[in-house]
Order: C-alpha cells, then sequence, then structure tokens
C-alpha cells in the first residue's frame, strides 16, 4: 500500500468528462490499494476568466479580493472531482483551504506555505476515504483565503506529499512527460524517463512549462519522488511512462546534456560607459532588488577607454518598464541605457556536464556555425545559458538538439 | 443615519458592468451617510452553470458537494463587488460565510440558519466599512460550505438585516416591484405598490420570483422592513418607486385579490389503489419526509371498490427522482405509481378573500369557461391554489387577471 498524491492540471479537468476520465485514473489507484490525495487545478480557461473579471474592475487590485474571486475556480474542480469519484463507488470528499487547514503566510497572490494541518485528512485516508483538495489556495492567519501563485497548484500537491509523507506525488498533465526540449519547436525531441531534481529545476525555470519551479524546489529540500504523466494515457499497472524525477544518481550522467530549454520571458538591459569604480555593480542591481526585480544574467565588459565599463543583464520581460524606471532614478554614472525584449535564452541542462570538457566548446561552435550571434553567457554546474536574438531561438535549439545527440532513432 | 442590507440579485450582477452600477448605488449610499450591507447573488448564468456540472456528473449527489460547487458562484461576485467599491473610494472588504460566521443546519441543499455572529462585522460598519456578502452560503457546525436553496439570497440579505437589527432590507432586482402578475404572460398586469407580508408570502410560494418565500418569512416574523427595487432605475432621493411590503392594514382589504401567481416548478405524484387503512397518509409521506422533500398539494380519493384510495400529491420537479425513489423503497402497499412533470399551479391571493364569499367560485367558473380542466384544489385562508396542465398556464392566468378586475386601465 501506498500513499499517493495525484495532481491534475487545468486540461485534465478541463471539462466533466476529463474530471470523470481522471477520477477513473484515481479509482483504480484505490482499488490497487493505495490511499490517494487528489489536489485539483480550476477548469482549464476559468483562471483566466476570473483574473479578467477583477482585472477589469482596477489594475491595482486588494489581492486579498483577488484571491477570493480567483480561488473558486479550484473549489468548483475540487467538488465536482469529489462528486465523480463517489459516482464510482469510491468514498471522498473536498477539501477547501481553510477547511484543512493549508496555512500561508498574508502575502495574498503570491503566498507562501506556512504550515499543513494533515491531521484530519490521515485519519480519513485510513479509513480509505480519498482527499480531493483544489489546488493553488491556502487560508492566512487572518482567515483569509490566500493563492499561490500562477502554477501553485503543482506547490500544493508536493506540500502535501510532504505533509503527509507521501510515498510518490504524480502530476498529470497534458503531456505524458518531460522532453528534451519542446515537442513543438523539435519534432525528434525524446522524452526523458528519469532527471533529476537539479536538472528538473533549470529546465522548469527556463521555459519548460510541465512542472512550476517552487514545486520542484520542495520535492528536492524534501525527498519527494516526484513523477510526471498524461492524463490522457493509461499507465496504471503498466512500466512508468512518464517522467520520473529523482536524486541524482550515478547512471544519469551517462547523457552529458539532458535537455535543451528555450524561454522568451527575459528582456535585456545594457548600461553603457559606466564609471568603473568599486562598488559599482552594488549601485546598479540594488535599486532593481529593492523593486523586487530578480535579475538573471549578468556580463561585465571592460571598455576601451579603460576608465568606463559596459554591464548587460537580463530582468523578466514583465518587469523591464519597472527597471527601466529604477536605473534611471538611481544615482548611477552611464553614458547610455539601452534595452531589447527581442531576446531568447537557450540553456543546455545536464548534471553529466561538469565532469566532462567540450560540453560548453561544442555549445558555441554549434551557434557559430549557425551564425547565431551570442549576447550573453552564463552557467552553472548543471546549466549553461546564452542569450540570443529571439529570431534565432527555433533554429538554436534545433540545431543544439542535434548537437548533443538528442534527436529520437527513427 | 441609517443601516441598509442592500441585496442585488443574478440580473443586477450579471457583469462586470453591472456591478460597477450597483457599486454606484451604493456609494451613494454610504455618501448619503447610511452604513451599508451589501448582499450578492452569482452573477446570472453562473449558478444554472454550477448545477449543470453537478447534475452531468450524477443526479444523485453528496450534497455537501453540491454545496461546495454552487456556493462559489455568490464568492466571486463578493469579490468583485468589493473591488468595485474600492475602486470607487469606499472602503469594503468580502465575507464568506465560513468567515463571518454564518451558521446553519446540516440540511445541505437546503439549510436553515442557525445563528449569525455579526460582531466583527458590526465592528466595520461602525468605522465606515461596507460588508460585502455572499447571498445563499453558510457554514455547518461540521465546517462545511451550506447552501440555503435557490432563491437563497433574499433569505440571506433578510436574516443580516434582523442580525444587525437594520433598518431597512433593500431587494433589487430586474423589475421594479411586485405585480399582481406576471407582465411577460398578462402586459396589463399593474405594479402593487403594497402589500402585506401574508399576501407576499403566497405570491412568492406561488411563483411570483421576485421574492424568496422564506426571506419574506423571516422578514414578516422579524418586523423587517422589506423593498423590492429596480437595480436598473435610480431611486435615491425620490420617492419610493418600488414595492414595500409591510404588515397587514385595513386599506388593503379594498382588493379582493391582489395578485395571480403561477408555479411551473412542481411534478404530480399519484398513488392508485392504496390500501385504505388508518396510519396510510404517515406511511406515504413520512419516507418523503425523512428524504427532506416537501409535498404541497395534497388530494385522497376514495377508489371505486371501496378498499383502496388513490392519493395524489405534489412535490418540487427538482425532487420527483428522488421523491419516487423514496416510494418505491417504502413498504406502501400500492397497486400503481404514476408521475406527470407537465403541470402548472395557479394560484389567487389576497387577504380580502377569507371575509367574502364567491371568490373561489369565480375562479371556478372562469377556468371551465376556457376549458380548463382543475387537477387538484388547495386552499389557504389568503389564497387559492389549483393544479391545471401546463400547456393552459398562460391562458389560466390571463383569464383570472381580468376576471377579478386586475387588468391595468388604460
Amino acid at each position: 500500500m501506498s500513499l499517493i498524491v495525484a495532481k491534475f492540471g487545468g486540461t485534465s479537468v478541463a471539462d466533466v468528462e476529463r474530471i470523470e476520465r481522471a477520477a477513473e485514473k484515481i479509482k483504480r489507484e484505490v482499488e490497487a490499494g493505495n490511499q490517494v490525495v487528489v489536489v485539483v487545478s480550476a477548469m482549464s480557461g476559468v483562471t483566466n476568466q476570473l483574473v479578467g473579471y477583477c482585472d477589469s474592475i482596477s489594475k491595482l487590485q486588494d489581492l486579498r479580493e483577488y484571491d477570493t474571486v480567483v480561488s473558486s475556480g479550484e473549489q468548483i474542480t475540487a467538488g465536482l472531482m469529489a462528486l465523480a469519484l463517489q459516482k464510482r463507488g469510491v468514498s471522498a470528499r473536498s477539501w477547501l483551504g481553510w477547511q484543512i487547514p493549508f496555512r500561508t503566510n498574508d502575502m495574498h497572490g503570491k503566498a507562501r506555505i506556512t504550515d499543513i494541518d494533515a491531521t484530519e485528512i490521515q485519519k480519513r485516508l485510513a479509513e480509505n476515504e480519498v482527499a480531493v483538495i483544489p489546488g493553488f489556495q491556502g487560508v492566512t492567519a487572518r482567515n483569509r483565503i490566500s493563492t499561490l501563485g500562477r502554477g501553485g497548484s503543482d506547490t500544493s500537491a508536493v506540500a502535501m506529499a510532504v505533509a503527509l509523507n507521501a510515498d510518490r506525488c504524480d502530476i498529470y498533465t497534458d503531456v505524458d512527460g518531460v522532453y528534451t526540449t519542446d515537442p513543438r519547436i523539435v519534432p525528434a525531441a525524446r522524452k526523458i524517463k528519469k532527471i533529476s531534481f537539479e536538472e528538473m529545476l533549470e529546465l522548469a525555470s527556463l521555459g519548460a512549462k510541465v512542472l512550476q519551479t517552487r514545486s520542484v524546489e520542495i520535492a528536492m529540500k524534501k525527498g519527494v519522488a516526484l513523477q510526471v504523466l498524461s492524463s490522457f494515457e493509461d499507465h496504471i499497472g503498466s512500466d512508468i511512462p512518464g517522467t520520473l524525477i529523482v536524486k541524482e544518481d550515478k547512471n544519469m550522467e551517462e547523457e552529458l546534456v539532458s535537455g535543451i530549454a528555450c524561454a522568451r520571458n527575459e528582456a535585456k538591459v545594457t548600461l553603457l560607459g559606466v564609471k568603473d569604480e568599486p562598488g559599482i555593480a552594488s549601485k546598479v542591481f540594488s535599486p532593481l532588488s529593492k523593486a523586487g526585480i530578480n535579475v538573471d544574467m549578468i556580463v561585465q565588459n571592460i571598455a576601451a577607454d579603460g576608465e568606463t565599463t559596459d554591464m548587460t543583464f537580463t530582468v523578466p520581460r514583465t518587469d523591464l518598464a519597472r527597471s527601466l524606471e529604477a536605473l534611471e532614478k538611481a544615482e548611477i554614472d552611464y553614458k547610455e541605457l539601452r534595452s531589447a525584449e527581442d531576446v531568447a535564452k537557450i540553456s543546455i541542462v545536464g548534471v553529466g556536464m561538469i565532469s566532462h570538457s567540450g560540453v560548453a566548446e561544442k555549445m558555441f561552435s554549434t551557434l557559430a556555425e549557425k551564425g547565431i550571434n551570442i549576447q550573453v553567457i552564463s552557467t552553472s554546474e548543471i546549466k549553461i545559458s546564452v542569450l540570443i536574438a529571439e529570431d534565432y531561438a527555433e533554429l538554436a535549439v534545433r540545431a543544439l538538439h542535434s548537437a548533443y545527440g538528442l534527436d529520437k532513432e527513427d
């Protein structure tokens, strides 16, 4: 007997028919003798509609009211899922965030989980009752509904798995696993059977939209075995057909590069002719940090005159306007401020990378062969990212995917 | 300064634009120095959609989950209304049923209010904060969301008015008052300026969709001044343009019949060949009562054989399937169980009726003249109801409206 947390995303519960299909999967898990907690997203499109209502009233919202509105989508799916399970003879009940309680801090709109009281749910699981939990929502100490930010249902699922000490957390989605890159860009992309948390984290944060970053972070920290599965295929009883996300182990290192990610959500900012003196980096980045803007890739070149320097970095595209404003207001001595949104960040990710030479060189030469200019480079132990012109993004992904031998064999 | 509870129905909050218009009305009440509690329904169509989802999964539902799903509609409107008020500089917050708490018993789907703790809301009202309350919903002692039954938002509003000892309860709707009958059926229908609670109660329970029955009952018992107003007209500062619902007074008796109601939400059930013995009525109706089904009109005929009897009664159409199931399971000795949904209940209502003879006779002869067959009759002190074939409903209402001299003079 295992305790399984199964999370169904928006497309997996898009309508009543799909909710019923998801309930079938749960039923089979229960029949196999497992205790199951189901975490559900809003039916696809619902959250966007609710956010749209709020935005059409006011862009600067009281986020407590925003959370009250947008959390309804998951509440609806949770009740419907409980009904669909009961219809199949599976004992089930829904548990809203405030009923559990699933406690968060009061950073409404992007709250952090503080504490989950799973006592009552644990008791019911032991009585073979399935717990259905709306993802994305929690409750604050002031008894208001909070939400965890877009994609937060993955985080809800992993947090429930931690609170219940679950054996596995299955993430059902509209793809059947994590791929070496976006199959819409590279049809030859292969499904990855097993990937380390670290690699998944890089892929998730770099634009592979399968899992929310925070959920992978929590799973890694707490050692929750994660599995990404298709909700449209039958998997129970068969070999694991999705992607298993686990602790790094030796045989993973066979592949130097596990995947290629492409992110188009960053913008490039360049400060030309910054006076080169100690503390200048802090002067540039502290106003951004104060404004809550995450700076990602950074390069600094010494300018020809030897007295000034050029600094280039990337920020989230949605924060570009605020970033430029913050820089203009700050007391920084520079000649010119430039920005561009037509950039893409291409990354190669793999835990085996660190112990092998030539991985980076292959990336640079592959791009050079295609005539693609690299604007910024940044590296970590398990990834190398380059910023290039957005127009070349697909070409770069395809070329790298092939260069690192990731293409599917026909 | 007055404390006003203002309730906006589904069509009055049908979309964001109408929510904003309703917020404008509240703003003016606040600017006039009043303390305001706003009770909101779901945006029109939303509750039907949510009920439809539940029904499409299973007709025999766990009503606790049904309530979790359908209460979301009002939750959404409450958050949006708070945002719309804040946008206008009016301090406001939403209070969900469980946050107040607005306590009910655990008869899910049609729960009864047990207790409302208005302490915190009262404090906030004194600080000039508007309280926005989703109608229709409450919370049980087991901490589950309950709903008060369709149209329950009126009841929520009146109950809040009682709990807060409000000066007035305004029901904003898409009509500008209570009419002698449905103006869509009888264009000559007249608006009633003042009506007694008793008459309104009959009209409400008989299908005049302006106000939910229970809300009128509570208002009558607790002496809450009720007012029905159009949310699409401007009324503040002008004479009362809607219908005022007050205690019965003498000059109301001028009209023998105040209004004609037409209800299409009942179904007819007939038990043929029931063994005629003491206690048989109890045997028939106790399983229905245990299933929480309200039986309305009842007739019992002695069958030709003298040993058995035929019983006919009506139940809410939505409860027909459950009623038949309950009867089939119960140990009742009968020959045949029949049911029909194509019936309509037509009623004439008036406090003056009791002291005048000939009122009933006029009803029966008017229907006979049109060739309309009466299937069941039931009477009370201030109303007479007949069950007829649904096809004749409009014809019957028009004929009776005219026969009792209710038509508007041109």
